[in-house]
């Protein structure tokens, strides 16, 4: 689909005849839907949709849809977000010293498996610095201390907000940001290096290895002021066994990492996800 | 959801509108939706969904629901099926020797994971009749010859027609079922003992084997006179190493067959089910 | 292989000729090795291993076997398990009201996909004796309370030792074992339905819906005192999604658990498990 | 182990005493093995092992290591390969259009997973040449036509020999290498991007699109003269749906590309694939 789209991600509480609503919004401004796919969840009564249309022979010019569908939102007690597919969502990545998430969006933005753009690389350690100038991306190094974490904490917002970014994926970054930040820029996807919730905080491939585990696994999710109890995006996992070190676990852990993130970013540029309470809907 | 619900099963050529005609006809009869799900092949041109509806408060009555329906899907070159949850359908379960997934398949039937009634087993062989005794299902011992092939599905398609059968499950039958047959009676799900289009026709673990293949498969599909080319509904795997003599390959294979075969007989009793071209849709 | 064999399982402080040393009493013994593995923890400083060989042309009588093993085993350090093929190991099924596991793995045993008696099954419900009838198997009833667990569980133990019980399989019993029980038969294989160390205890399924996880899974594990924290001998998961309601995943965790506990139960039977520390080394 | 280790891959007729002899070679000679593994293959009546111990303090230099051992392996009729950790292997990089396992194996290599030399690319295009230049790799640029195909292979073999290589790695290189080319050049891993044996050949994304299978899969072996027939290294697989288009099959499928052709290098760089027949032993 190179022309561009319009998608509505929508909650609002179970009702009759919320499909024919929405769809008739669509079809009656002469709307094509593309995609569309709900679910309710019955015990919390709740009906989540994602919709998505060509803009190209829509009736309606763009500033115009959200305030047209909020007519029909409101009777339904509906909460909804408008997107537009050719407004390029900007990222930035926080890493600390591990490059392998890091290498791994940025091979995938090049192969345009997902469309954003990356102007930003922030870590508390110059040693990735070689690589982002490899690439053209902006690297600010910033330092972390226990004394200078809420003011540098500052910088960073401010560097999220001169470089107009929109989510932030924690690539590694390995550093626990806190409760003000994440309720001033809530859009943060971490990686952890564990099936969560089993290894929550540090060094989750040490302690699996001490728990024997036959299985290690990664989960994507959003950051929550609740440290690794965010709504889950992606897991993924690979077998392991008693032959296999902590180095082992570590190794065969990266290319999990990699491949978690980025399903878990990818779903989320392409306006996929929907959480709500701590879950997520993934419209596949 | 213990109350009857109507399930749409709708292909027809992708055109605007389609969501919101189909999802109107429920919603001005006063159908309250409880799963809808689409998806539209643009290759083929093609829209696809599957719309179930509870019939408690539904305004018509269920032999106007299809008539109704069809004022609808006719200008829209729509083919459609109908089903209703409390028609329960019939099963009959072809086998040979082996018993696994007769076994799995009683079992999972017992324990409600699907809704349909089991009168009728048939076999080439006498030997899983004790277990047809111990469930009181009806057994007959049908044995197949080059010479006497032809008389005998005769016999086959009379049983189904007694039986009342909706569908024929052949679960390890390891007998060919002719063109004739499948003619007259196109409702069979078989399970192949391999990763198809992998080891087509006999023996494929001994094949694997032979191959040197670290993972082998099984593959749920819709039989067609074209031998195991059939429309596939479900495939998993398992990892197999050097370790691993053909006796362990069938073993471990054995644990495939029985739950790919069970996901497949699952997802088309619930209708989820579109065959189109040599594809599934298969509807979560 | 159906003349019968010896299996050694090892493990001692590393040091050199440890493999030279033990192959050579088989060898020079007119042992043929059919299976050797070995292990190495670096990190621990422990050799582990496994070597089965044929008793047929082996010239030590199987009474000295054990007696001349020793006298090389004391000078490493080594412990050591000695096991003869055809001595075929008795179990005890024990479980609640839920028959899958229980159905399972008396198929499984039907099957010989494992070679042991089945003698025995306890519950603290009634409900499954007719699957015991059906298959002639003792069945006893023990209701357990708070108030009765103690002289209960005196009960249990009498029965496995008039049933020459060699090790008891938690086939979804859904209480917990007493300490004091363990310490007295501390051959145990519990399976528990949760990704380990993920949701220890009860309604695992429940809390990995509230929690929104992507992958759900199951564990076979050696019960210890401290509850689901017991050696792992096997695991495996499967993928979910928001689809899948807390019934979806109880209902897909069945078949994990089912093929966890039979691989766990099945490597056991073989002698191919050997604790260490609160690890398994599981040779295939 | 930073200290250099010898290994050894055997392989010969089965029969009394190997463990202990090739065991007792190393012992007798002050060597300490940190890993040995073996394999029995009944059917065809092969033993094979791989046997690996530390240099240090091992009493044969190592230019008699080999000769030492023969003398054993001799009345065995054993065949053997003699490999020191400290022998960096030469790898040749092959691509044509497609940069993502390109990437990815120099990722691995920077990141230490496997160790070896990269002093080599070989391309029929042009359009990888800026990768290589950036991480300063030696670039050739030789493009096949069914005319110069003979001639310019004569020219890959100079290049492999002036460049010393060891190994050559086909990532993603989409031309048939000659008969004559791999028998004078037998070392050749390719990755083919099916589940081999289905889909042998051109465009297999494609033809599994059209097929309709629910999973698709990788697979790394030996080039042979028989296409895509040679012996298996690694494989592995991703489910996809009915929503996936052949662009999201080529997309997974990079994924499943990168980790398979990266798990079968290292396996063979660290001298753990022992081929026998048209199969493979990848000692763990």
């Amino acid at each position: 689909m190179t022309n561009p789209t319009a998608t509505l991600l929508i909650s609002c509480p179970d009702q009759q005849g919320l499909v024919a609503k929405i769809a008739n919004f669509i079809y009656s401004n002469g709307g094509n839907i593309i995609h569309a796919d709900q679910h309710t969840d019955f015990a919390a009564g709740l009906f989540l949709t994602r919709i998505e249309w060509q803009l190209s022979g829509f009736n309606l010019p763009r500033d115009l849809i959200g305030p047209a569908f909020n007519a029909i939102a409101q009777p339904l007690g509906a909460k909804w977000e408008l997107h537009f597919s050719d407004t390029i969502p900007r990222i930035a990545i926080w890493v600390s010293r591990q490059d392998h998430c890091l290498f791994d969006l940025i091979w995938r933005h090049r192969a345009k498996e997902f469309i954003a753009e990356i102007p930003l690389i922030i870590s508390n350690h110059n040693s990735l610095k070689p690589i982002a100038e490899q690439f053209g991306i902006d690297y600010h190094y910033i330092p972390i201390t226990k004394e200078n974490k809420a003011e540098q904490e500052i910088q960073q917002l401010e560097l999220l907000q001169k470089y107009n970014i929109d989510l932030v994926v924690l690539a590694k970054y390995m550093q626990i940001v806190s409760e003000e930040f994440i309720t001033k820029f809530p859009q943060i996807i971490n990686i952890h290096h564990s099936f969560l919730p089993a290894f929550i905080g540090a060094n989750p491939y040490h302690r699996a290895f001490e728990r024997g585990v036959k299985i290690i696994g990664a989960t994507a999710h959003y950051a929550t002021t609740d440290l690794d109890a965010g709504p889950i995006i992606e897991q993924d996992v690979v077998r392991v066994s008693h032959r296999d070190t902590v180095e082992d676990l570590i190794r065969k852990g990266k290319d999990l990492e990699r491949i978690v993130l980025a399903r878990a970013v990818r779903s989320h540029l392409q306006n996929r996800v929907l959480v709500y309470g701590n879950r997520t809907v993934v419209f596949e």
